[in-house]
């Protein structure tokens, strides 16, 4: 069994790039659709109702490009709309906590996890419930860290005033003596390097891009919905503001070159 | 001749509550409808018709509560709309920018003129424009800041942090000898401290806000819209978003406590 329709995955900007490269490298004859709500993004720092209500409109614009599957790459949209996307739709919907929560876990040893990423998804406590699910003795320690993503947007992903902004973050995070750190927001990727300096070696940095495509393959596998052995793939990326500025940050995301960004408004 | 109607003010966000202070001092008597547009927010490096598709609809939603007047308190919504709404509207609308240049080049004894604001507003060229326009010889130079608006929102106005990202934007400003300084963005008036510690005393900080009530002020006298004598104004508060982040930031802004914010979902 096998179907040939694209994967669905979509982010408030361009950080759901970072999964859209692990979902390439892992699953290389799979087709995509990625739509990032430029015109709308940042989603950290919206209510939950807010970012449903824009979730639900990006499942309805991949469902009519006919995916197969969709895969929430974005932490806060996860954590706001995973539950109610999965209720409402037949196909399967895969977000990026519980891969990261699973691959913390595993990482761990003393189960003092720490958790980034934007006050949406700090405060929701979705990390939480997912790590407890899997490790109900974990202390999980939260942080929001709102201004890593303006930062890494600029391109500032090793300069002083990014460290100085780090190292105020980080400090809750070092005193509770965290071994792993989950990097819950898909822009943080790119601050790992940093990450890992102000940290050391003992604390293992968790980017649920790897784990969220490696959960995508499950899926698909599972439900015979994987692409034809040999297919060649299409890679289509949607926007809905103007396309020039992905077109300029998104490469640095994906780890390649965009040849073209289609333009959906919506909202 | 009077208008009791309320002026419709709107912004990206919370930033052009800054406008709506002054507005209130400068005419205590006139009532104030205000809507940002936290749903959608930021605005500052979203493309041109992004946000004039924004801020045709918020004006339609200001006009359907019966403002006699428009006042675009936002400085990226007003270079990239403002004439677009003036020539679709019967009423008056004004904008931040030509307000600022008119007080800017005021100030200015050199004629060497430097504006900080958002992508978008500076790429626009709009307070190039607007001071050319009153003053041919000057020198314009203009500076983007992208990573002022969510510092400020942080409220991270005088950190170590804060001042090294100003360092690295000011310096070619310095490096220009400008005189005077348009703070282009409503954010900005909140670093007003840092800023004026780090370009010293001789060199003038324009905050539009205090110049666009006054043209407020003009309009409406011009027009015979003015609020009779001894009114008692009612100012009601709107964003897209959920008020809650409003009402927590809002007062910073404002300089006043805000009772209630209603919420008006777009986009």
């Amino acid at each position: 069994m096998s179907n040939p329709a694209p994967i669905g995955v979509f982010d408030s900007g361009i950080g759901g790039l970072t999964v859209v490269h692990e979902i390439m490298r892992q699953l290389p004859h799979e087709s995509i659709v990625y739509f990032g709500d430029t015109a709308r993004v940042p989603y950290g720092n919206k209510g939950p109702e807010t970012v449903q209500r824009y979730s639900r409109e990006i499942a309805d614009f991949l469902e009519s490009q006919g995916v197969k599957a969709i895969v929430i790459a974005c932490n806060t949209a996860t954590a706001h709309a995973l539950p109610m996307l999965r209720a409402e739709r037949a196909l399967p919907v895969i977000g990026v906590v519980e891969p990261g929560a699973r691959a913390a876990v595993a990482a761990s040893r003393s189960g003092a996890i720490g958790v980034i990423g934007t006050l949406g998804t700090v405060k929701s406590g979705a990390y939480d419930r997912a790590i407890h699910a899997l490790r109900p003795d974990a202390r999980v320690a939260g942080q929001a860290c709102p201004l890593f993503v303006p930062l890494v947007e600029e391109g500032w992903t090793d300069r002083a005033a990014t460290r100085l902004v780090a190292d105020e973050y980080l400090e809750p995070l070092v005193h509770e003596h965290v071994d792993t750190l989950v990097l819950g927001c898909t822009h943080y990727p790119l601050l790992k390097p940093l990450l890992h300096e102000l940290l050391g070696p003992t604390v293992r940095l968790i980017d649920s891009a790897e784990e969220t495509a490696a959960e995508t393959a499950r899926v698909l596998r599972d439900r015979g919905l994987e692409a034809p052995a040999g297919a060649v793939p299409v890679h289509r990326f949607f926007c809905s503001d103007e396309p020039s500025r992905f077109l300029a940050l998104g490469q640095r995301f994906l780890g390649r070159a965009i040849d073209r960004v289609e333009s959906h408004p919506l909202g």
